[in-house]
């Protein structure tokens, strides 16, 4: 759904998304459901940190659906163990969980895959973050609902993260001819890296699924890193603190919070008018995990 | 928004009300919100336990309306000091907490009342759990949405508690003359009690809002107490356990899972058909609290 907060800003709430408990690496999830099911595939690898969005909706997944589930998973084996949020929820699925170094993170991947096969089992390698194709055309789809919505914005900003939703709207835009410009906030990396993976990816979405019209301009702006990703300043602190009486969201310093800081200040300093939509991906498993 | 789960089931999701966090008490809360702003309240003192979603959406009220707040709290002092949930999001609200034993939480919120006015200010005093006329209404108004969803079911299950919501609902469905049945399902009161409170709540509402047409028989079951308030069986734990992978929603034991399960008994042993809906009025919160 989309939700006015004033009369040039709105915001939609990707964390009302119904399945999975909610938020876009579930709609990217839900997304993967027919290929994994035609295709018979019956275990899922796949990588993230202790709190990820997609581990949890991946292990959701894989016990609704019967299939086999192995994550490998980066960070502190203690908190995995003890705090809340989604991993709680991923320690209530059947998921088998194997903690890595960040440098073994593709071996041990590679291994989970080699042992599901030696089972004689059909194991689907799914990249962290649940960057596929399917998930990226969630994000071409979702567009439709704009128009459902009747809320056709001038701009969208969105947290600009592995860049596969950024990249789905991009495409979803140019389907539906649509003017709308996406500004993606980076959350880490660098202006240069993320456009270009952005680009690439919004490119290749629109020649698999046979988009005409050319993708729009690929704008990613990394002013707001403060240092890089997981890093924050005052500001966003504040807004972070304040932002479910503000705007009726969970704002995390990482993410979400990160990128909304970085929308007020690209309105402020560009002199942007037009109907603003902030693409809200979610963030209350991440408030409420310790 | 309602989720269809199959072609007799569905769920109100009253969790993606879009305020205060969302859930049945935020409704209720932002309900009231023309009343306290017309007449010139500016402060609030109500009552709850420590992970009580009504104090949750009190607390945010007052801090986004910048009216002062109290909260005469029952429960583990230190638990709300560490836990998460909804004790974590009061604590990061200005509200002043006032911890008290059950038998004095009365003359607690009374002395909290006199403080206030005895500052020159004019609080209102919320019952617990948020019962008020206007809170009321908002589920009788709520009722206009399932004409939007185009979804009129022959019967509706909620989680009996103190009842008000349950009442609202009897009122909008005398009000738009359906013929729906609403059964509560009681989390801890006698069906006796339960049906008085909630019969005579319904009317004063339909007596208030004017509503011309009969309240419809108020039916709460109260067999599935399993002991009492807080009390579960195996069949509901596990039905919590599973409750997001099968249903796409939070159930816990004490409220909307011990509704569910009821729900599921009383369908079973009356042989009832039809357009079901389950009233699903959150529970993220408190899944999240430990």
């Amino acid at each position: 759904m989309i939700q006015k907060i004033n009369e040039d800003l709105a915001i939609f709430r990707d964390d009302n998304y119904p399945f999975l408990g909610g938020g876009n690496k579930a709609r990217k999830m839900m997304a993967l459901h027919e290929k994994l099911k035609s295709e018979n595939y019956n275990a899922i690898v796949t990588t993230g940190g202790i709190q990820s969005n997609h581990c949890r909706v991946t292990a959701l997944y894989c016990h609704k659906y019967n299939i086999e589930c192995t994550l490998v998973l980066h960070g502190d084996k203690d908190k995995f163990l003890t705090e809340s949020g989604n991993a709680k929820i991923i320690r209530n699925t059947p998921t088998k969980i194997i903690f890595s170094e960040i440098d073994q993170i593709s071996s041990n991947m590679d291994k989970a895959i080699d042992n599901y096969k030696s089972q004689e089992k059909k194991p689907f390698y799914l990249y962290g973050g649940g960057h596929t194709f399917e998930g990226g055309k969630a994000y071409i789809d979702v567009i439709q609902e704009l128009i459902e919505y009747d809320y056709i914005p001038d701009y969208i900003f969105i947290a600009s993260g592995t860049g596969s939703t950024h990249a789905g709207l991009l495409a979803g835009i140019a389907k539906f001819k649509f003017k709308t410009k996406v500004v993606g906030i980076s959350v880490g990396r660098s202006k240069n890296n993320a456009e270009k993976v952005v680009s690439k990816f919004a490119k290749e979405l629109s020649e698999n699924y046979k988009i005409s019209n050319g993708i729009g301009k690929t704008e990613v702006d990394d002013s707001f890193l403060c240092g890089g990703y997981g890093f924050y300043n005052d500001d966003i602190k504040k807004l972070s603190g304040n932002s479910l009486i503000d705007y009726n969201i969970f704002l995390d310093t990482t993410y979400t919070g990160k990128a909304f800081y970085g929308m007020k200040k690209y309105i402020e300093n560009n002199a942007i008018k037009g109907k603003i939509l902030f693409w809200y991906t979610g963030g209350i498993y991440n408030y409420l995990a310790k």
